[in-house]
Order: structure tokens, then C-alpha cells, then sequence
């Protein structure tokens, strides 16, 4: 496999695009449906920008689909060669959806990880989850070349880990972002807390989150639990978030 | 200051015991009402257990109390020689405690860091919030023996600081566990998981966590979110959180 066409160039495409690049690869053409983003990506990866998927060649050895989810179905839709190998990088639309939409030769490139602009990766500590129905081993091999945690998973367990992300990830950085707005409101430093941030999630690493559990609510400290809803009385939505996950973390004991 | 006391023989009296035994420090008595918890300790730091507050002496210059939050009151009231210089090291008991029971020299010795048995922690690196009526700058040096992060908080920053520490530490672990939980009960490996959540709490060293959210939540996903609630149908604890969460992301675009 020596040429790759991305259909979409925002920061999962710019990731891999580079990162494959740089491996040598030939990045054949980069779609977007707006030109700037296209020409901003192509260019940093020498590769021909195109906004209209009339003019998608067939030339590619393998076609990564990095879009919102929710575009995918209707861009795989207007792709007219079907005989192409094509994937996609989501963590929540099943494989078969290149089936419905009548691809023969598809699968599912999907980095584990959270991706900004503004901070760059280390793909290699990146799990990579891969699923095909034809050619699993080319994708095997092809995510080898950037990650050295490469995974086979279904669409099912994808699916279950997409949700876990969500709470692991997403959820989690808004309780960052609550401690930070909290702080903030308060004018008090946030960044004495970020020691204490970096140790939660590393504490993790070598051990079950459930035993390393502390705080008030593990510890059923009501005083202090009642004296933390009361400091959030004009801020209904975290006393709200501060009582159910306070009784979640009650509930498992 | 050369001699301390520790009234308390839990996580945190263990961590600092041991550091200020390793900078030199006499370590002259370790209570606990458990004296094989008070043996434990006193003897990785040479110093003598007790289990009754009538044998605590006066010899030691500072005396550092670390036990559950709720029980600080009546120990203190139990420590019969008002005139010893005494602190605590709680994140939510003020500093007024100890002149309503009646000591005369006092502060709090605060360090901010979760604190498990089964991990060893670099306390240079901890925050220490330190505060006090009259000799602020003793504990200020004292905590500058043991960490590179000091800072004088008042007992109503220390009052947000660690109701925003719930947030981002207690609230951000129980996360990990639902993660860790559901990747279980699919069995799929909550390893995949680990590097992502690596890269979301260093991700907000640098940014503001506001602004590098990521999910379903923030792209207003409706159909991802639809899916990842009937995912949940059947742990309506979890269901209810994703919920909540997912409402307060989109509310605070």
C-alpha cells in the first residue's frame, strides 16, 4: 500500500495525513467540502485538494473517510466507484454501513484518542482499532506503521468503547471544567490543582479506578458533602451534577 | 522547628511522617486510636505510639493533626495542653476550629493530592495551602522543606479549592470507574482506554479545559447521544449521569 486519499481535513485527517506522509506515503487528494480546509491540508502534505467528490479519482490504494459521523452515510452516498478500499475513523458507526451504501472492500481506522489542533500526538501510544471484512490484515499492518498499540475490535465492542471514551474523556474534562470555572469564580489558582489532576488519572494506570475511589462520598462524609451542595446554591446545574455523581460513587460502594 | 507529632496515622500522616523523618525531622509521638495503626507508623519513623490523647506530651514544636474531617472537633477538645503550636490538614475545616476549642498558636498544613497506600507520591511536586494566626512564615518553611509548591489560602479559597478539587479528582476517578466498569461488563480491555485518558488531563495543562472539550456532547451529536442513552437502558444510574453531563456540556457552549 503506497497511496492514500483522505475525505475530510479536519484534525483526525490532519493527524494521519501527516503522520502518513511523513512514513513516506503518497497522500493522492484531500477532500473537503470547504476548499480552504482542503488546500490547508493538501498542502502541507503535497497532495491535490479537491470540494467536490465528482472529482475523486480511483487512483488511491486505500481511502480514509474522516468526517462527523453524521455526514458519513451521505458522503459515502456520492462516492460513484464502489470498487474501492475505503474506511472510516469513527468510533460509533457500524462497518456496515459501507454494505448499505454498496462499497466491497471497506473497514474501520479508528485512532482512540482525543485530538486538537492546538496540541500535537504521539501517534505511536495511540490504540488503533481496526475492523474489515475483506482486508483486515492490510489495515493491521498499515496502523503498525504509526501505532505500536494496534487492536482488532468489532463494531459492538467499538461501539461499547466509544461510550466509555465519552465518560473516560469527554466527561471527565468537564469536570476539569467545572473545578476550573469554580476556581475561577472564586479567584482562586487553578493551577494548584492540576498536580492532582495528573495523579488521579495516572494513579489509574496500575490500578482499578473503583479501589483508588477518594473524597467525601466514598468516605460518606455528610457534613461535608451538605457544605459543598451549600456553596453551589446559585449554581443549580453543578449541585445537580455534585448530587447524582455523589450518590453514584455512594450506590458502588 | 525539629520535632513533630502526628495525631493521625492514615494516608496523609503516613506521606508526611515519612518525609519529614527523611529530612531529619524527630518524629516524637504518633497517635491513633487503633494502636496497631499507630505502631505501624511509629516504627518506619522511629517515634513512640500512643492511643490515648491523656499520654500526649509537649515536647514536639509542631503538632499536625490528620484524621477524618469529622472527628477533628473532638480530638481537639481531647488535646489538653492548649499552648502547643497545632495545625490540621484538612481541605474544609477552617481555621476559626481551633480558637473555638481554645489553642492559642495554629494553622492548617494543607497538601493538595490524593493519597492512596498503594502508591508512593513525589511531594515536591504537591501543592502545600498553608495558613495561620501567628507564625505563618514557620509553616511556610516547613512545607518549602518538602515541596516546590507553596502557597499562603485563606480558609475560604481552601473551602473552593477543595470543593473544586471533588470535581476535578473524585468526580473525574468515578468517570474512570463507570469507563472501567462498562468496558467490563463488554468485555472489552479498559486498557485501550488508558492512553486517551493520559492525553485529556495533560491536554489541560496547556488550554483552558473549556475550550478543548471534546464528544457527542459538545457537536451536539443527537443521533451519537440518542444511541449511547439506549446503550445505557439497562444501568440507568450511568444513563441518568451521561444524561445530566451531556445536558451541562451543551448548555455551557
Amino acid at each position: 500500500m503506497k497511496s492514500i486519499t483522505f475525505i475530510g481535513a479536519g484534525n483526525v485527517a490532519t493527524h494521519l495525513a501527516k503522520a502518513f506522509f511523513n512514513e513516506g506515503f503518497d497522500i493522492e487528494q484531500v477532500y473537503s467540502r470547504n476548499i480552504d480546509n482542503a488546500l490547508l491540508l493538501a498542502d502541507e502534505v503535497q497532495s491535490i485538494a479537491i470540494d467536490n467528490l465528482v472529482t475523486l479519482n480511483s487512483n488511491a490504494d486505500l481511502y480514509i473517510i474522516s468526517i462527523k459521523d453524521d455526514a458519513i452515510e451521505s458522503v459515502l452516498q456520492q462516492v460513484l466507484d464502489k470498487n474501492i478500499f475505503i474506511t472510516h475513523t469513527s468510533g460509533s458507526i457500524p462497518i456496515t454501513i459501507f454494505e448499505e451504501t454498496g462499497f466491497k472492500n471497506y473497514g474501520i481506522f479508528y485512532p482512540l484518542q482525543t485530538f486538537s489542533k492546538s496540541k500535537t500526538i504521539n501517534l505511536l501510544e495511540v490504540p488503533f482499532c481496526i475492523e474489515a471484512n475483506e482486508n483486515e490484515d492490510l489495515l493491521y499492518d498499515l496502523a503498525n506503521k504509526l501505532s505500536n498499540s494496534v487492536h482488532l475490535v468489532s463494531s459492538e465492542q467499538r461501539k461499547k468503547l466509544h461510550l466509555a471514551a465519552v465518560f473516560a474523556c469527554n466527561f471527565t474534562n468537564h469536570m476539569y471544567a467545572i473545578a476550573e470555572d469554580l476556581c475561577s469564580k472564586n479567584n482562586v489558582n487553578f493551577n494548584i490543582l492540576k498536580p492532582l489532576i495528573r495523579e488521579t488519572a495516572e494513579k489509574i494506570t496500575l490500578n482499578h479506578a473503583k479501589d483508588v475511589q477518594t473524597g467525601p462520598a466514598i468516605r460518606n462524609d455528610e457534613k461535608i458533602i451538605a457544605n459543598h451542595l451549600s456553596q453551589l446554591d446559585d449554581l443549580i446545574n453543578y449541585q445537580e451534577i455534585y448530587r447524582l455523581i455523589t450518590q453514584n460513587i455512594q450506590k458502588d460502594k
